[in-house]
């Protein structure tokens, strides 16, 4: 089954909103795509690339007749663009979004999507990267990648496989779970080692003798450390929002520290290696079902 | 100046002494490389690809006339090794390591060295990768990575200045410093997040959706734990060997987490985003220095 969009309104036509435009474009599967932004010289680079079709002039003639609206922005900005483009709503527009946490998003959306709320389909594509803007967006970003859907009760499953088609024709492989299952398992996998890394980085940088630490950092603390390079703002943000789950897992983690430091203080070499030696195998075993 | 060695033996021809291998002999510094290890299969292998030329009978019979010994062992296998070559040591003959830790190796080679105890430079090449044997040596590995030396007092310089000339040979740049200089720098930069890996990893595996969580796991997680596939005697020696230093620095990092989680609790979403940034800018500034 395909989808055609006739026209496709972005908010944030950054790497992930850039990505998908040119995603879907290649695919053949939209008509005219039309950007939002807060600025308007990322809007105009996304113009000059071919991103976009045209910079919205104001929110109501760019919401006019659009099939899909895509919010890729931070998701701290997504209450105040939800209040906006309410107003302006037609009653076929479906809504979507692509922010790292998803019962916020919900939340801001059953407030203040209200009249829509059938029509809003929750998504979460995993193909981030420590880059951003639009300039880093590429038409492959999300071939093979998982995009997870987090459908309301309410939600229409019309607008529901609308959306699961786009991200398809995008390359994606598309899964639906709760919005609160989907919070737990990226709080695990995702939040927890960017806050690792982001802390590693600031602890390097505030020793007194950090200019000799860095000169002998070498490859395996630069991939270690690669996602302390993401957009501090999407991260503030992604933080706050999945705040509970993270500081769960945040305390489970510090509780797995100090397990080995304890094993450390008593030398004992032989747990210490079973831990490296489970860790190892672990990842190895999960390298092999990645593509 | 260049140096010339006519026999060079190497204990354990693995990632760290295949690739010295294969550099030294590229860089057409020496005649003639003879292989130690503990079972013959990785020996016969290191023969088969050309690294060393023979795999030693005896270690007698290797060590005679030998101009440099590189130990390339796990740190924890140098005190058997050195108790081993002792009796078999020509005045003239050097000696060398590759241990990623370095104050345990110099109290090794003090018990058991002291009568070469001049002829003794401690050194640690900063290549390693998760990849190990001799399958995964390249003639590259040490091209304009760091090495540093920690020789001691007693060292004699014409042995240091033998062992910088062949890593810079092998296209290495050569720093020196105190032992325990050296343990505390790489504990910070290099054993720290190698544990935070492991442990993260081991954590992941561990809780009952696992299979879930490593489903959602995509790019930031892979590049954050590769060095959770590093081998694991080989990381219980490091870290037992540099345990106090790691300690510290386990204690301090916990804080740094704490910090963090009570920043979460707080919903301070503004310092928050200062850590965020500041590693940010810190690790990009750290890129640029890099080649």
């Amino acid at each position: 089954m395909s989808t055609q969009i006739n026209k496709l309104v972005i908010f944030g036509v950054g790497l992930i909103g850039g990505s998908f435009a040119m995603a879907l474009r290649q695919a053949g599967g939209v008509k005219k795509i039309i950007g939002v932004g807060r600025g308007s010289s990322n809007l105009d680079d996304a113009k000059q690339l071919q991103v976009i079709d045209e910079a919205a002039k104001n929110i109501q003639d760019a919401l006019q007749g659009a099939d899909l609206i895509l919010l890729a922005t931070p998701v701290g900005q997504m209450g105040e663009i939800m209040q906006a483009i309410a107003p302006h709503l037609e009653a076929n527009t479906i809504i979507t979004d692509a922010g790292s946490t998803k019962q916020d998003v919900v939340a801001l959306a059953q407030e203040y999507l209200a009249n829509n709320i059938t029509r809003f389909v929750p998504g979460h594509p995993i193909a981030g990267a420590e880059k951003s803007g639009v300039a880093a967006a590429k038409a492959d970003l999300f071939q093979k990648r998982n995009v997870v859907l987090t459908p309301l009760q309410q939600t229409d499953s019309s607008a529901v496989s609308v959306v699961e088609n786009v991200w398809q024709a995008c390359g994606a492989k598309v899964s639906k779970m709760e919005a609160e299952a989907h919070d737990e398992v990226f709080a695990t996998v995702s939040h927890l080692p960017h806050i690792l890394a982001f802390a590693l980085v600031d602890y390097v940088r505030s020793k007194p003798n950090t200019e000799e630490l860095f000169k002998f950092a070498a490859s395996g603390f630069r991939d270690f450390t690669r996602i302390a390079s993401s957009h501090p703002e999407m991260w503030r943000d992604i933080a706050i929002a999945n705040r509970a789950a993270l500081i769960d897992e945040l305390t489970d983690y510090e509780a797995e520290l100090c397990h080995i430091r304890k094993l450390l203080q008593a030398s004992d070499a032989k747990s210490l290696e079973e831990i490296f030696d489970r860790a190892r195998n672990a990842r190895d075993n999960w390298l092999k079902t990645q593509s």
